[in-house]
């Protein structure tokens, strides 16, 4: 049990590793399983084709992204919208350590992947949702840094999109330039945000000086509430 | 002559279509034949392989680029940071007339094609280019309303990430939302480097004023500039 168990996971890091380098389509049968140590045999008792090992390849990912890639942004820094900008930092190692030809493993997927893999591209879809929850709980620490009526999953999602498109430019102009720059903007765009939610801060609390009959945190009495309307 | 060239044109466009398809691994010789209706006698004549085909394809997408994507904007809107938006907004055409399964062809070929194949990066990195090339003319022509220490190359570059993020989500949850979401941040962010650059001008303004000895447009005469640095 505990062989087989075993097989089963040399097989899932073997596609994870090929369908990595070479993509999904590129990746050869006989190859992965060279790279596994396996046979075709202990292969078709786990899994039924190339095809399947799709989804343990995605669950996979989806297992590995908090303890691998959001637990150690904690212990790097308290200030939760370092902590995104230290998750991008992360990309870009990874687009230098390999000389500027990194992809996203997911997004490679997403876009190689043919739609009519609906299930395959759930389990896209949840990856990424993954990355983009955990960016939105950064958000959600970040508190009235960040202006009240700001959507912070539209947000997050915004972080993800920087991301993807800053790795891809950077990989096709073979240089660092494509994803700093975007990482530049969206930094530019934080800061913007920022100063927003100061402004409207110290605006709400001038509000506040100015009616001193009011005490914060004032809500109507409920007669006072439009009646709710009848559909 | 004009036959042969007709070949070599339909050869291309078929793969066009393929590769948009079906992924450049995923595209066989026998189904671009049949596509093109082209024998293989013909396919040699003009290309050395598949591989070949590739920088051909790039070269018909960067000679429609001008013509299909950026010309019709000018007769679309007169205000250059409305063109940037329709020229997203016919990338969500694209995404919703595709079942939200669209992926851009340029980006899926940037995060497919092997690295080492470094003719065919520079080939799509050139594409990248002409597209952030067009927005950053958008942008100059925006003048004043951006702020003058904002990098419009950078800014052009950083709506190509947004554009090719957004596509990649919409594509894996199959929902216009990611891409709509990531264009509304996009959006928010011009919104405050307008709001930057009002507040900067009549800040600027208000210093000419303040400083009536010294004219609008003033340039330290030459003898006062640093020394230029010899190397």
């Amino acid at each position: 049990m505990a062989e087989s168990r075993g097989t089963r996971e040399r097989i899932v890091e073997a596609a994870v590793g090929l369908f990595y380098e070479k993509g999904f389509e590129g990746t050869g049968m006989a190859e992965l399983l060279i790279r596994a140590g396996a046979n075709s045999g202990s292969f078709y008792h786990f899994f039924k084709g190339k095809e399947d090992l799709l989804s343990a390849v995605l669950d996979w990912y989806q297992a590995h992204l908090e303890p691998i890639l959001i637990e150690p942004l904690r212990a790097q820094t308290p200030d939760p919208i370092e902590r995104i900008f230290a998750l991008l930092d992360g990309y870009r190692q990874r687009v230098l350590v390999t000389g500027c030809t990194y992809g996203c493993p997911i997004g490679r997927l997403a876009l190689e992947i043919d739609p009519a893999r609906v299930d395959v591209h759930a389990a896209i879809a949840k990856n990424f949702t993954g990355w983009t929850g955990a960016v939105e709980r950064f958000l959600k620490d970040a508190g009235d840094r960040l202006p009240r009526g700001l959507d912070r999953a539209e947000l997050a999602l915004f972080v993800l999109t920087v991301m993807e498109g800053g790795v891809m430019q950077s990989r096709a102009h073979r240089s660092i330039e494509p994803f700093d720059a975007s990482v530049r903007q969206l930094r530019h765009y934080f800061r913007h945000l920022e100063a927003e939610a100061a402004l409207r801060g110290s605006k709400a609390r001038r509000k506040v000086r100015r009616k001193p009959g009011r005490k914060p945190g004032f809500q109507p009495s409920p007669e006072r509430q439009p009646p709710a309307r009848k559909s």
